[in-house]
């Protein structure tokens, strides 16, 4: 089996695609998130991964767009929890560390511990595995990055320090997209839908009635303005249960009535961290 | 007035800085999103600006923790539409060009355009103005970057093309922050508010009828999982309306029997792009 991910080997995207699919499947990198798509379209890739959201830096809409625009289904989902590494050269100690080089973003979550190191200076890089691989390449020894302990693995490099992070609440849900629909997501499944409303009072309340009254359980809900149409919205919704079960349909039916546009974007078993 | 900014000058938040206050403030660079929290709290600056969501990359999850762990009261919004240019040298054509560099995310939004420029490399950077900054220091002269039309003014680059987004709904919303509640924000107002529910069936759906049956009009809603209270979410709401108004009041009180923690953020005047 090929799956394509978004990033440089040891990226978190991997990560999750080998939690997600076990270690003897073959990981296949892309430049892009788009790349990700096309892969899986051609049948270059029989499943792709994305990252959908991050329980600190939100939603990736982007990845919502590249969605609706093409006619993969999503079949799975990941939850990874994203644990932060101090990474260096074999043999090097925490002590002889000057400076510290990751993504913008990864410092950023570090910030506490990287405040604690004395003296360590600290410099943004446009990826985390890029980081480890810089410092792999490097001729001096007092640098060291921040990425997952895989990266070190990938890279030769040695852990200083395993979670780093400020906030161990820190985990990406991961998408797995297939150009066929899956099998039977079981009893404990979950359904992702788009769709639009109009803006007017109370359209989201009685949009929101067809699940409530029910009692199916929505597990995430988000609107997104839709610019250049300064009146509409789009809405994501993931709820509990799959289109194979009637209630599932029936509410379904029930809330095109009210919906402008509306996507079933798949129907996958549920991943419970 | 001093207004407190995260990046470096030239970067979109400082544009929309400049927009928002006009072009008379002094903006104040501060290296992550807590040092703008800090600079307003400690009075070191009148005012701070963060942004919140973008219509591609999604919320800012980060921003809303620092929120909650402030004290802050948000007393304004600013739409930024974002307009990508490329830079490059003062007297360089497009056709001298070899190679872009700019943040990833803006290399991906601009992917369409950079295609069409054949034979052209291009390498991710970890900030936008940043790149700027680094193509205004190198000798050689092929080297192009993806940034803001004021980052091109402040380091003395010559803008070679504007707006070479692919998608031209690109915008972000950013917030502007007071340790003080800002004054009546008028008629034509939004209110922000953040609030956990159980995670019952139907518990969203009564904390939205407070909305409904008072013809409130929603202008957002996301949920977010609180990771390690599996049952607990966290619901961002803006709805239209200022806490000056009774019936926004009496909605708000009512959400209060439903909610376990409920947090006004503020009430501003509404900025229409």
């Amino acid at each position: 089996m090929r799956i394509a991910f978004q990033g440089e080997s040891g990226a978190f995207s991997e990560a999750a695609l080998f939690e997600h699919f076990g270690s003897e499947t073959e990981s296949v990198a892309c430049p892009s998130f788009r790349d990700v798509f096309l892969a899986v379209e051609t049948r270059n890739c029989d499943f792709g991964i994305i990252p959908i959201e991050n329980s600190l830096a939100g939603s990736i809409h982007q990845n919502y767009d590249h969605l609706i625009e093409s006619q993969l289904n999503i079949v799975g989902e990941h939850f990874l929890r994203v644990r932060h590494c101090l990474l260096a050269k074999p043999g090097v100690r925490l002590q002889e560390i000057q400076k510290v080089i990751s993504h913008p973003q990864a410092l950023a979550q570090c910030e506490h511990y990287l405040r604690s190191l004395k003296g360590v200076t600290v410099e943004p890089f446009y990826d985390t595995a890029g980081s480890v691989k810089a410092v792999s390449e490097m001729e001096s020894r007092d640098v060291a990055a921040i990425a997952s302990k895989r990266a070190a693995e990938v890279y030769g490099l040695h852990i200083l320090q395993e979670g780093i992070e400020d906030n161990q609440a820190n985990f990406t849900r991961f998408l797995v997209l297939s150009i066929d629909s899956g099998s039977d997501p079981g009893e404990d499944a979950k359904t992702s839908i788009v769709f639009t409303l109009a803006n007017q009072p109370g359209s989201l309340f009685k949009a929101m009635s067809v699940f409530a009254l029910r009692d199916i359980d929505l597990t995430k809900i988000e609107s997104r303005p839709l610019v250049g149409k300064p009146w509409e919205y789009l809405f994501y919704i993931d709820f509990l249960g799959s289109t194979t079960n009637l209630t599932i349909t029936r509410a379904l039916d029930h809330l095109r009535e009210y919906s402008i546009n509306l996507r079933v974007l798949g129907s996958y078993p549920r991943h419970r961290l």
